[in-house]
Parts: C-alpha cells; sequence; structure tokens
C-alpha cells in the first residue's frame, strides 16, 4: 500500500468510524455469535497473492464488527467501563504512525518525556501527594498496560526490597496479602511469582472493605508461623462491589509493620479522585501518607482509550532495584549519566508503547474540568439508578452504591401470597433465572458476581455515551425481566410440586 | 469532541501521516534535542479548561515530532527494526475505535477467534509443526506484547510445570539457563521472579552460539551442586550478533534431561523462517521435534505494528495450568464448557488488546509471497552491505553476516606505516571514536555492542523504505567517519607523544 492508497483507506476508516458511532445504539450490544462463527468466514491459511486492502476493510465490517462486543454502548453496564474517546482514538493513530519503541530516553526523547510530565499532570489531577511526582525526583509515575502489570512490578518491586532488607528470608515463607474481593490480579501475580497469596476475610457489615484488626490479626498468625508478608494488595473500589478497604486502619496497623508495601490497587474508582467531594471516601489523605504505590486505569473511567495503567510509587529507586537490566546494546550517554529517565527499568519488558499521547490529548481536550464533569454524571447516573432499586418492590440493594457501581438482586417481598418466603439457596437460585434471562438479551449488559456466598448482579455506569434514558431504559427492562422471572419461578414450584 | 469533529480531525490525521511518510527521508533519524527539551513547551499542569483540538493537534507536529527517533526513517539500522505499515496502523485505528478488551471469549468473541487463527497463518507461514497450531488443539499460539513477555510467560510455565513434577523443590535451587548472548529478557524474567539466571559461555569461533557441550558441562555441574535448571531460553538471532544457538546439539542434550524446558527466543530472526531456505539455518526441523515454546516478534521483522509477540506453546494446558483464575465475575457459559479459548489465560495480565486485527490486514495485504519478498530484499539489502565491509581496508566483520544483521568494527590494516599494529585495547578506543563520531551525526542511526570484550559496532536492515541507495550512503558514510576516526586517533597519538 502506498502513501496515496494509504490516503484513501485512511479516509474510509475514518468515515466508517463515524458510522459505526452513529449507528451503535441501535446495535445489540452483546454479540451473539456462537463459538467457532468466524472460522467459516477465513481462510485455512495466509493467502499466497496479496489480496485487495478494499475487500479486507469489507471483510472487516462483515465478519468482524459482527462478533464484537460492543462496550461504548451506552447500554453496556458489564464489568468496568472501557473508556473509548475520539482524542484517544487519534493520539494512538498519531503514535502508530510513527511506531518507536520508547524503552529509553534516546530511542525517542519524546515519548519519555511525555510520560514523566503526563504522568505527573494525572497526580495532580487526583490529589496524589507531591511526592508521587516524577519532578519530586525520589517518587514517580509511569504507564503500564494494566493493573495486572501494576500490581505484579509493585509485588516484585516490593519481595525485592524485603529479600534485600532480610537475608536468607525464604522464597516458600514469602506471602502476598489480599483480601478475597481483591482482583483476580492478587492471585494472578501470586501464581506468576510462585509465592503464597493470603486472601483475607471481609464481611457484608463491613461493606466488603478490610478492616484493621483482620490484617492484624494475619499478621500476628503469620508471625507465628515464620510467614513473610511483605506487601498487602489494599483497594479502592473491589470489582465485585466497589468496596473500600479501610484504608486508616491499615494504615495504623503498617505503622507497626514498616517491611509491609501497601500497594493500593484503585484500577476503576481511582477516576474519581479527580473531584475532591470523593477524596474523604476514597481515603487519599491516608494513601498520601503511606501507601508505596497506587495504580489506577484510566482506560476505565478515565477516558483514555485502552491501554493506560497508571502507577505510582513512593521511591522510583524500589523500581529500578528490582528490574534494572543494561546490557551493552541499550547503554546511552544520557542513560549512564542519570540525567533522563530510562522507562525500560521501570516496567516487565523493555519494548513501550507511545501510550502518553492520548493522555496528552484526552487531558488538553477535555481540561480537568470536563474530566471532572464525566466523572460526576456518571455517578449521578448510577445515583439514579440506586434510587430505581431502592424504590422497587422487587429488586434490592446488595451493598451500598458506590460511586458509579451498584450491586443488586432480585428479593421479592414474597414470590406468592401463598408461599413462604425464599431461603437464601432458593434466592440465589431465583437469582440466577433472573440473570440468564438478562444475559440473554442482546440490548443490554451487565454482569453477575458472588459476594460471600450471596449470588448478585452489578451495574456499573461509565461508557461515555450512557445518559438518563439509557439508565431508564435498563430499570423498565430490569422491572420486566425480574416480573417474569418469578412467574417462571412461581411456575417451576408449581410444577414440582404436581 | 463529536462525530463530525472526529471526521474532520482524522482526515486531517490521515493527510499528516501521509505528509510525514513524504517527508520522513529528508528528516533527521535521530531527535537531537536535549534532555528535559519538552519540559518549556508544557503546561506545568492539566488545563482547567478544555483547549481546541486543532491546537494540541498542532502541537503534536511542532513539539513532539521533532523529538521523536525516526525507527521507520530509510537510515534506521539501529538496535532491530520496528515494523510499520500502513495496513498495520489502519487495523490499529479500527481497533482502538471499537476498544474492547477481549479477554475472554465472551467479551468480544470477535477478537478471540480472529487471534485463534492468525496464530494459526503465522504458524504455518513460518513452518512451524502442526502440534503448535491452534486447530490441534494441544499446543496454540497468542499475541503478547513483547519478547519479553513471552519469554516470561515460557518461564513461569516451566517453573510451575517443573514444581508440580518435582514437589519440594525450593525455589532458590531453581536455575534459569541463558547464553551470554542472551537478550536481557533472559535476566529481567530472572529479576521479576527472584530466580537464579546461569549464563552460559559462548565463544567467538563458534560464533557466539551455544554448543551441547556447554549445556550438558552445566547440566552436570549443577546436577552435583543439587541445582535445578528448568528452562533453557535458547535464541534464534541474537541482538548482538545475530547468533543462532546449535540446536540440534541442545536437542542431543534435552533428550537425556526432559525436564529442561526449552523456549526458543527468535524474537528478531523468526520472520526469517517464512523463507524456506533459512530454515535448515534456523533449526526449524529440531525446534519443531522438541521445543516447548516458541516466540518471535512480528513487530521486528514481520511488517506488523508494534506490538505483535507470538508465542507458541507444544502444549496449551502448561500455560493454563500455570495461569487459569478464574473468579465469579469472569465465569462464562462457554468458557466453562471449554468450547472456546479464554486468552486471559494464556498470558499475564487480563485485558488485552485486538491486536489480531493488524497481523490479519497485513497477512492479507502482503500474501506470503509479499512477505517473504520483504524478507530476501533486506537479507540482500543486508549482503550488500556485508560485501562493501569485507572489500574496505578499514573495516572488518566481526561474525559472519546472519540474515538482516552485520556486525563489524574499524580494523586499519595499518594506522600509519611508523605505527606499529594496535592491540586490543586500542582498537576498542578507536572503535569507541568511531562510534561516537556516527552516533554524533543525525543522518544515520547505529548501534554499538561488545562481543566478548571485543566492541563492535552493528547495522540491522528492515525499515520498510530501504532501499539500495540507503546501503550504498551509509557505506560512504562510514568510509569518510573511518577515514575521519583514523585521522583524529593519529593527531591524538601525536599529540600524547609531543
Amino acid at each position: 500500500m502506498d502513501i496515496e492508497q494509504f490516503r484513501k483507506a485512511g479516509y474510509q476508516a475514518i468515515d466508517r468510524i463515524c458510522d459505526y458511532y452513529y449507528s451503535l445504539e441501535n446495535r445489540p450490544v452483546i454479540s451473539k455469535v456462537e463459538p467457532g462463527y468466524l472460522k467459516d468466514h477465513l481462510a485455512q491459511s495466509i493467502p499466497e497473492k496479496g489480496e485487495d486492502f478494499q475487500i479486507i476493510a469489507d471483510d472487516y465490517q462483515r465478519f468482524i464488527v459482527p462478533g464484537l462486543t460492543h462496550w461504548q454502548h451506552p447500554s453496556f453496564f458489564a464489568y468496568f467501563p472501557t473508556a473509548c474517546t475520539f482524542e484517544g482514538i487519534l493520539a494512538d493513530l498519531y503514535a502508530t504512525s510513527a511506531c518507536n519503541p520508547g524503552f529509553n530516553w534516546s530511542s525517542s526523547p519524546a515519548c519519555t518525556e511525555l510520560e514523566a510530565s503526563v504522568m505527573d499532570w494525572a497526580a495532580q489531577l487526583l490529589g496524589l501527594s507531591p511526592v508521587f511526582l516524577n519532578g519530586s525526583g525520589t517518587g514517580g509515575g509511569s504507564l503500564q498496560s494494566t493493573a495486572s502489570d501494576s500490581a505484579l512490578i509493585a509485588v516484585v518491586a516490593a519481595r525485592s526490597l524485603y529479600q534485600r532488607d532480610h537475608h536468607n528470608t525464604k522464597m516458600e515463607d514469602l506471602v502476598i496479602y489480599t483480601t478475597t474481593q481483591t482482583h483476580s490480579l492478587g492471585l494472578k501475580a501470586g501464581l506468576i511469582l510462585g509465592l503464597s497469596v493470603r486472601a483475607l476475610e471481609v464481611t457484608a457489615e463491613d461493606e466488603f472493605a478490610l478492616r484493621g484488626v483482620t490484617l492484624q490479626k494475619a499478621l500476628d498468625d503469620d508471625e507465628k508461623q515464620g510467614k513473610k508478608p511483605f506487601i498487602l494488595i489494599a483497594t479502592v473500589g473491589t470489582t465485585s462491589s466497589g468496596a473500600i478497604d479501610n484504608i486508616p486502619e491499615i494504615q495504623q496497623v503498617v505503622k507497626k509493620q514498616p517491611s509491609l508495601w501497601v500497594h493500593i490497587d484503585a484500577a476503576w474508582a481511582g477516576a474519581a479522585l479527580s473531584c475532591p467531594e470523593n477524596r474523604e471516601r476514597c481515603y487519599l489523605k491516608e494513601i498520601n501518607e503511606f501507601a508505596n504505590s497506587f495504580c489506577t486505569n484510566f482506560h476505565k473511567w478515565g477516558l483514555v482509550n485502552f491501554d493506560a495503567s497508571t502507577l505510582w510509587v513512593r521511591n522510583r529507586r524500589h523500581l529500578t532495584d528490582a528490574l534494572d537490566v543494561t546490557p551493552p546494546f541499550l547503554r546511552t550517554t544520557h542513560g549512564d549519566a542519570g540525567t533522563v529517565i530510562d522507562y525500560r527499568n521501570w516496567h516487565l519488558a523493555l519494548g513501550r508503547r507511545f501510550r502518553s499521547l492520548k493522555m496528552w490529548f484526552v487531558f488538553r481536550s477535555f481540561g480537568a474540568e470536563g474530566f471532572r464533569s464525566y466523572i460526576r454524571r456518571t455517578i449521578q447516573l448510577n445515583k439514579k439508578f440506586a434510587e430505581y432499586v431502592s424504590l422497587s418492590d422487587k429488586l434490592i440493594l446488595v451493598t451500598s452504591p458506590s460511586l458509579a457501581l451498584t450491586v443488586f438482586r432480585l428479593s421479592p417481598k414474597s414470590i406468592s401470597p401463598a408461599q413462604p418466603a425464599l431461603d437464601e439457596q432458593s434466592l440465589n437460585n431465583l437469582n440466577r433465572l433472573f440473570y440468564g434471562r438478562i444475559s440473554a438479551r442482546d440490548d443490554i449488559m451487565l454482569t453477575q458476581t458472588v459476594l460471600n456466598g450471596v449470588y448478585c448482579i452489578r451495574l456499573a455506569v461509565g461508557a461515555a455515551r450512557t445518559n438518563e434514558s439509557h439508565i431508564k431504559q435498563a430499570c423498565d427492562l430490569l422491572h420486566k425481566e425480574a416480573e417474569l422471572a418469578i412467574e417462571a419461578w412461581e411456575q417451576s414450584i408449581i410444577e414440582e410440586s404436581q
């Protein structure tokens, strides 16, 4: 493809993306293709002769788009949102067109310098302490792919530091602390590193937040058994229910346990810190006072296209001490002199994509004001939804709504006047039936979860095009499906009893 | 930014990318900005009010582009090439616009299905054994970010398997084998996992390839010391000199050591396997017979934009046994039934970008024929360069040219008739001076390396726009700089002796 062919195909791509967004609301949210659907549309192997690009571009529309789940659809309420802004798309387009893996400063100076600056912008936007800024010279921030990568890096840095400070610690004795509500990133870090993971218990009474007393008890237990807990992954906004661990209580415990690294995983909820009214609730003050590392994914609720996981550390040396390898072919004058950041020593791999450009485009185009207004709007929409649940005679909130996430379930006042109240197992089964009905639809997408044995459903607001009408539509639809689920349930009871 | 504003900004981005490529050859290859150059052009923090997008787009051209090192420049011969094709740019544009993290099948079926298919296409293109195909049901391939990630995953899978087969093995006894020429990914995997890395020696006589006898001796040594080597990272095409480890000899040793996982890192050279004439030299037959995992980066020499690291394993269960975590909120009907691949269990994180689209676009647009013809052309260009070095009275080849990489150094027949031949240290210093002169230029980029104490210079061909005229230009320029380096050296000797 030559430059002019690219211009033509590029214009067409832009036009088709516009068409996609104009038509998005009328598409099904969830692709309902069957496993293996694509095989029939693909050749068995790479064609011998090159094909005309127009055919390829058309095949994308014909065969790929119908197999996509549309995360940008205004009725996508599953998992957490994945940000996609036009500014982010354009930045990625420019970055891809230059295609330079800026793994150290000299391999493309702008990549490193822009990353160092926008990470400081992001830290300030969230209200992080100046100690986390690259400008501080001691702490610093860098872009990673995902919160899993960020957490893994924090665990590696913490383990490396612990082992330097505690010679002869056996790997088998090291323990990563999470809670039962921590994202799978905790368990995965353990699997990758071959280290034990202890998931501390949390309760519904505490709204699934880790308490200091639970942490202290675990530390005491493990000390007796010669175990060496070296990191706690605490969460601000868990995936299942948006729980916020009790950071102030954790801080008090950690004061007596300075070798315990505390990593804050605020993958989803971190963006809410941009609004001062959310900071106390998310314990920003305490995080700033003592957390060793902090992560949030701007690609979730932060308007920057996937991937843009931001990781800050209080002491950058803890990263580079753990991750620096410099073979001769990577030595550079500026790197050796220490006058520049070489971000390759701040992450797992060597090559890095130029992700800071999309942060820069989004931050400048929205401004702090626009960013906060988007966050506030989604929280407001979730509030509307939670109010609807509160007023419903069929649905109940399982936990208090958390920022832009509501966890609810079907819990009819009574199934029918003639029936006794449902026991917990029956309620779970009824809710499975309810969720089964919802997930069979293609005009809305939500996800299930289980909270300490309670089967429930999550609704996460955040797709940029979601407005009040989609919340209303979701409420109506859930109401209808709730009625139908109860009817089906009653019918099954009648059939069973016959 | 609304849809029509995006259309306008999108057309402009396409036009500016066209301008970039039209002007590329006339730009300096290397950015010559000074550390900190960007700070003066950026605000101290995110603006409060959003800015007009045109200003942002213009600032990209004004402040960012001058700070880029142009990896796509036809005179970029440093590191290894990083692929950037228009087809790849367009695919990434489409993928970014849908922005769906296809971490499991149902979160976006097309992402998983296309990845499974194009990985099979890629395996067939390279001549990999059918056991590595996703279609085999036992082996399989997946896309990773970088060869470092791929190697790390292989090491984790190997360690997990070894520990299952050898209960009570202490982590402290586990050893990762590399050679002294293995990419930093080996050492980094060791740092991340906290495991020992033993770099086996290789010699200039063997052209820096690992021999079976060296491996056998290391295994015998380690057995005596109770150490447990569980993986060997062997390389086909090392970074420093393009060395190809002696895979047939390794195969013979490993026959007696079946618990040693062999990972083949062909990050750069793997693309050459697309041409049958390179297969014997790269030991494809033996790789197919016994390697546990194989990685090549299509984003290096394989025409697919960064990032597209392909990792194949002989047994997919070894990945999922090591990496599968499935919390309730990630359970899906099809995933539970095992009818679909859930790629999140084949890599380190959870979220995945839709990278298979660029593989598909590139493979179809170029066809196998076009892909091979590009590989052959770059090898041919490198041959031209190596011929020039062979004929030069000032430069010598340090190792035989490997595929599209030549390692050479300045080694004048004599510095001046009056001077004695240079000793090794003086030759290294002369070459440092020579490389210092080259790297001070902005019209060509090469990288240095050190091979068992010998300071030398690498020239890697592969940027898509490099043609014979750029090789000729590089030769002329190196000839001139060689003369000037020798002159400067003689001058310094005269000054010293005065």
